[in-house]
């Protein structure tokens, strides 16, 4: 069995992140649009609104034909027509003159307040008391005051939310370019690896990674390719592993770090095209025997066998390379963490990052971590767990009580 | 117009929720199941791991023969054999004994744990050194201590993430019961509004809530109908409401609580058949314009024209009654708010829940929520927010440097 001869830490690992090409670009409908990754810059194609609008239903007026209105000292105005919604109303509003108009209408030349229809009262068909005075600007939203036409509103790089989504409906981008999902192949290996539908024999046990790691690429916008369990042999998984990088942006070989196929694995990659096994190890807990090669340009992961440790890998060093290769701009990339209160002590070792599962509980002094214990190769503590708590190189240990920081997952 | 005759507050409007059914269920492959909700109980087939197995590469030895090994004093075991990955050992393991085995493999009779390799030395063929003694359950794991055979593993009614996912393929679940994803239908009313595609003339504006509302839907799980714009006339809104609530789960008005609209929608709604209007008017700002009957057991909303408060509607009511549909189970509802220091002072009013835009941005002490200022139709303040805080009805108002907790969206 070979050692690890290129044990590194986390921050090293990730920095490698961009070594690798971002994926192409396509060009996507917008109702396609929601969770992808913005592949150029959006500017406003006009003023949005592109007139002054009210904001509220009820009267088009000049703000000072109200100044100084109350209940007891109401305003009287001369209604001198309505705006219709959609059209650009012809008529002007002069001192002492009203229009009706609807929140969304456009203010008529002359008027430059809204005047709630809360405050007025009709007296007649054609005269309104006015209760409130309205100051110039009150009740409406200017032409331009969302976005001025070649305003840059979108960023190259930003993943999408449906606000983003609105945004860009607002400035009439029917279509846009967005970065290619990553497509990521999944290898499962392991002689004792059988599939899903297969009662297990003694010694045997289903596939969990595959469908695992399918799931966590699916959430994290990339596309799972699936290439089912792989024998532990050389030659097929050096053929599988060829065919796998030629469809996809990405390789996660599960299993492959164990010893058994470790060994090949190691020869597998070096012996792929244009291959350099960039990390061997790595200085955390679960997630040791981690490997990246670079094959074809592509980042290859052989990853633990252990479910866990593969979900633990996933979530600190796999998904960042996949949201770089998705494209999403460092400045873009929004990971908030929840800060909680340790419920135990939690031991570790200095000169390696841990890795802890905990879950979420509401206590009396705001939230709580609690340690998920279990060994790491309990596939039920995963799921028991709402996020990870990171304990760095540097501590020893945490007491109980401690503020930590929780990526949720 | 109609003045507001059934203004509630919101927990009033939440608590409206259960009165609607939940949607049907569909069997589906594991490999569809990410973010669906678990429509079944679903149990472990066979005790996980269905045997002992190693968690680390070395020998499988009575604990008892490594009692007091030391690098000074080694223990001398007899290798007899190994372990083949994926097979049922047919040797035993007896005192002074030892068997190489790899991660995962299956343990043979007699062996109750596993000495690291890199805790041995090989001294010849069949000889090795122990450095340090392994108490029974060393690097192990039980048959059946990851879940027992007839376990309750997963509940109805809870979302599946990618760690579930694993879990069941664990259990060989191939095929899965979960809920349908709620159709829901968009309608977009007001004569201003025209296509995204379009240049809008003067008073007219781009049908921006169409496309966000149906990004949040997709988010929320839910599948979104889009029925295009509808001119604002009784005939033409009752067909399309009909039409719309034929299809679909739930349907949303965009625009319909604005004046103009409003009325007719009121009309159209209490028209259709079995339909009643549940709410007219919330205690929220953003959004008190609300509306919400139900027509064939089916929630309808009239939302508010402003592309903000439709936002916000329906992040902090819409939603919920869509989680509820989609069959996610009330503990299984995970939403964490973050706690984050508030940059400003921020007036509210009593008697009424104000829902206020921030963003978070990193301070010297943690988190700071940034109020993003603008009117409430301006639709990049949605886009440059990261989040909501809630201000409840009995607060005037929140003093800078308050801690408050943030909703993401």
């Amino acid at each position: 069995m070979r050692s690890f001869f290129k044990v590194v830490n986390i921050e090293k690992v990730l920095s490698m992140a961009t070594s690798f090409d971002r994926v192409s670009v396509e060009q996507v409908p917008l109702s396609s649009a929601n969770g992808r990754v913005l592949a150029e810059d959006v500017g406003a194609d006009l003023d949005i609104p592109g007139f002054t609008r009210a904001t509220m239903d009820g009267y088009a007026v000049q703000g000072t034909s109200t100044f100084g209105a109350s209940e007891g000292n109401p305003a009287f105005l001369t209604v001198v027509g309505q705006v219709d919604m959609g059209e650009k109303p012809e008529l002007t509003v002069g001192p002492g003159e009203a229009v009706r108009i609807a929140t969304g209408g456009m203010l008529p030349t002359g008027s430059d307040a809204v005047v709630m229809v809360e405050h007025t009262e009709a007296i007649d068909a054609d005269t309104i008391e006015v209760y409130k005075s309205a100051a110039p600007g009150q009740h409406v939203i200017a032409r331009g005051e969302d976005m001025r036409s070649g305003d840059w509103i979108l960023h190259c790089g930003r993943p999408l939310r449906p606000q983003e989504i609105g945004l860009l409906a607002a400035v009439g981008r029917a279509r846009l370019n967005v970065f290619r999902q990553p497509r990521v192949g999944i290898l499962s290996t392991g002689d004792e690896v059988v599939p899903v539908e297969t009662l297990p024999a003694p010694g045997q046990i289903r596939d969990v990674n595959t469908a695992a790691l399918a799931a966590f690429i699916a959430s994290a916008g990339g596309l799972a390719n699936a290439y089912g369990i792989v024998p532990d042999d050389y030659e097929t998984l050096s053929a599988a592993c060829r065919r796998a990088l030629e469809a996809n942006d990405m390789v996660l070989i599960s299993g492959g770090s164990s010893v058994g196929t470790r060994d090949f694995t190691i020869d597998v990659l070096e012996a792929l095209e244009a291959a350099e096994i960039l990390v061997h190890g790595v200085s955390i807990r679960p997630g040791k025997p981690t490997i990246l090669a670079r094959a074809g340009g592509k980042p290859v992961w052989g990853l633990p066998g252990h479910v866990t440790s593969a979900m633990v890998v996933f979530a600190v060093l796999v998904r960042p390379f996949l949201e770089h290769l998705s494209g999403i701009a460092p400045q873009f990339k929004r990971r908030f963490r929840l800060p909680a209160r340790l419920t135990r002590n939690l031991p570790s070792v200095q000169g390696r990052v841990d890795y802890v599962r905990v879950r979420l509980v509401a206590g009396d002094d705001g939230m709580e971590a609690d340690p998920v214990l279990g060994k790491s190769g309990l596939i039920r503590t995963m799921a028991m767990a709402d996020g990870l708590l990171c304990i760095d190189e540097n501590t020893e240990g945490l007491d109980q009580g401690t503020v930590v920081l929780v990526d949720l997952f």
